[in-house]
């Protein structure tokens, strides 16, 4: 079918590490980085230096994004022990309030129910709550928000037992939605020796091939891919504490195109759980005049670097299919054959930031 | 009033160290104390040396209840991830299967959701799962058995966001009944330096202030009230490694009397608690001719040593109301005025032991 027209991509999870880390990303190779992966949204994680938790935080973020996105972005706030009597007073400036119940990048974690509680209580029901709760932390949070009859969005599920908790929780009724990690359909226990010790660092972890396999297996209860981007330096990774993540942008759309063309899902399946879900379930507004060009036949292997400001890739060499063409945002071809036509401060914010 | 025929108290939750620390406490010297404290039923936890998991385990524990009990009792089997497809088997010949979500004293600990999740899938709905789950895990536990829809029931409930998260939960209709310890109702982080560290350690952990008055203030949310007896000898906790736990069986009706005459429950509240709730919850059979009677005024101050045989007692000192003078046991008046009349052996297996 070589060139097909698809609508703008939208990744509810990447790490644009502005504030604080601007060596390893910032909001404009950030959102290149999406433009070339064929997304016309991205949503910004809050685990930043500082993390985004209050006004002054948040503004931080706002100001970097408004000066030098070159696609829409949006923000979510983080959780803390610190925020629970305040963090829903920043709701509309933001689109979700994440939860870290689990250990990850950067200071943000919360440990105790009676926070958690709270935080699902204030929280307006209208906004979604998006949790990194992994295995026994995923029910946990499922029973916080059934307590409070508001739903609740998994990231970056990773385990057997997260997918079937969550697909059993879908048939008992309660209001659940998840996103699963591209480098965790394609990558297990088994790659770690492959890539490196220190690359292969990511949280969650990599697991084994019985979860990749589950994951699979249960893909009609992944509601969105989300890239869970996550872009540190190759010096970072290689040296001596080397931090968890792996960059995502640009490989996401090929991987989910050549799992396509591998019969494991339809291109229809893609779209929905590539935009359409992802706009449904986080409330993001329609972009007029926006589209993708894909080759979704190219096959091409993925090189070690990309446009992402980090260098590398989990994924060199692998054999992919189907390639960004052009992106289309609100009128505007802002990235052709590998050029881009836009000016940083091009991309909107999504929520309404304080002005 | 002076003295009272009370039912025989009902204890779901005692360790009587049997097998393999019976120089802490045995199934004879632990029911004595229970009949000296005026329970008339006792169930013993399953994190013994070995844990009992497996029917070979439970055969020690089956055996030495048999020969050595002096009031009725029954045994709660452990769930390991060791025994997630065998479990359900020795059903009938337990009262409650036992799940450990925290470290305790001895090994069992059940970490993995899939594992949790297999257990309560298969053990039969209509007996008791009973759960260790402090804080987050309380609520794992709580999706957990909702996604089965079941009941669970959960042990020695310590902390404000437990038993508010239990008291939501029943508002919310789900099925979750609970039981604190006299010692998280009368002691708090405030006593560690008096009793000593070592003495003090328990599991939970003795809590905050705002904790015990958060645990009196939802006293209609406590199904039961359950010592969790837990004896250690004095050179154990006074020495470099102190395992947690306190012995309760000989002070929990008293001190359980002490707040009916301060106000802070009914006596009717405390038979319900003590007797009729922990009978209904786990499905413990009726005792013919069986009653304890009381002197619910007698004034005394609690001594060191009691029965039991560890020698000592985190409430010694402490002035309580209401002495146990006489305990009847099918027909038998086994406790006369602190005098034992009652063979090793009178005790009978609640459920059905192996023959």
């Amino acid at each position: 079918m070589a060139s097909v027209r698809l609508p703008g991509l939208v990744d509810v999870h990447v790490h644009l590490r502005e504030p604080g880390a601007t060596h390893k990303e910032d909001f404009e190779s950030g959102t290149r980085a999406a433009l070339a992966g064929g997304f016309t949204i991205v949503v910004a994680m809050p685990n930043t230096l500082p993390p985004l938790i209050d006004d002054d935080s948040l503004c931080q973020a706002e100001e970097a994004g408004a000066a030098k996105a070159v696609c829409d972005f949006g923000i979510h706030l983080g959780a803390s022990s610190h925020n629970t009597a305040t963090a829903y007073m920043l709701a509309e400036r933001v689109v979700g309030l994440k939860f870290y119940l689990d250990a990850t990048f950067g200071s943000l974690l919360l440990a105790d129910l009676g926070d958690i509680r709270e935080h699902f209580a204030r929280w307006p029901k209208d906004r979604p709550i998006l949790c990194h709760a992994e295995d026994r932390n995923l029910a946990t949070v499922l029973l916080c928000a059934h307590l409070e009859n508001r739903g609740v969005h998994i990231v970056h599920v990773c385990r057997q037992s997260e997918i079937e908790c969550i697909r059993d929780a879908k048939m008992r009724g309660m209001s659940v939605t998840c996103e699963v990690a591209p480098h965790h359909l394609y990558l297990s226990h088994d790659d770690i020796h492959r890539i490196g010790p220190g690359r292969s660092e990511v949280r969650p972890r990599l697991q084994a091939p019985a979860d990749v396999a589950a994951l699979w297996d249960n893909m009609d209860v992944v509601d969105c891919i989300a890239t869970d981007h996550a872009p540190h330096l190759l010096s970072e990774k290689d040296g001596s504490n080397p931090p968890p993540g792996f960059p995502g942008l640009e490989t996401s759309l090929p991987l989910m195109l050549t799992a396509v063309h591998a019969g494991r899902l339809t291109l229809d399946d893609l779209i929905d759980k590539m935009a359409h879900q992802p706009r449904r379930i986080f409330g993001l507004p329609e972009q007029a005049d926006t589209w993708i060009e894909v080759d979704v036949d190219a096959e091409w292997v993925v090189p070690e670097q990309g446009v992402t400001r980090c260098g590398w890739t989990p994924f060199a060499g692998m054999p992919v299919r189907g390639r960004v063409e052009r992106v289309y945002l609100r009128g505007q071809n802002v990235f052709h054959d590998g050029f881009f036509h836009v000016e940083p401060g091009y991309g909107r914010n999504v929520r309404q930031p304080v002005s």
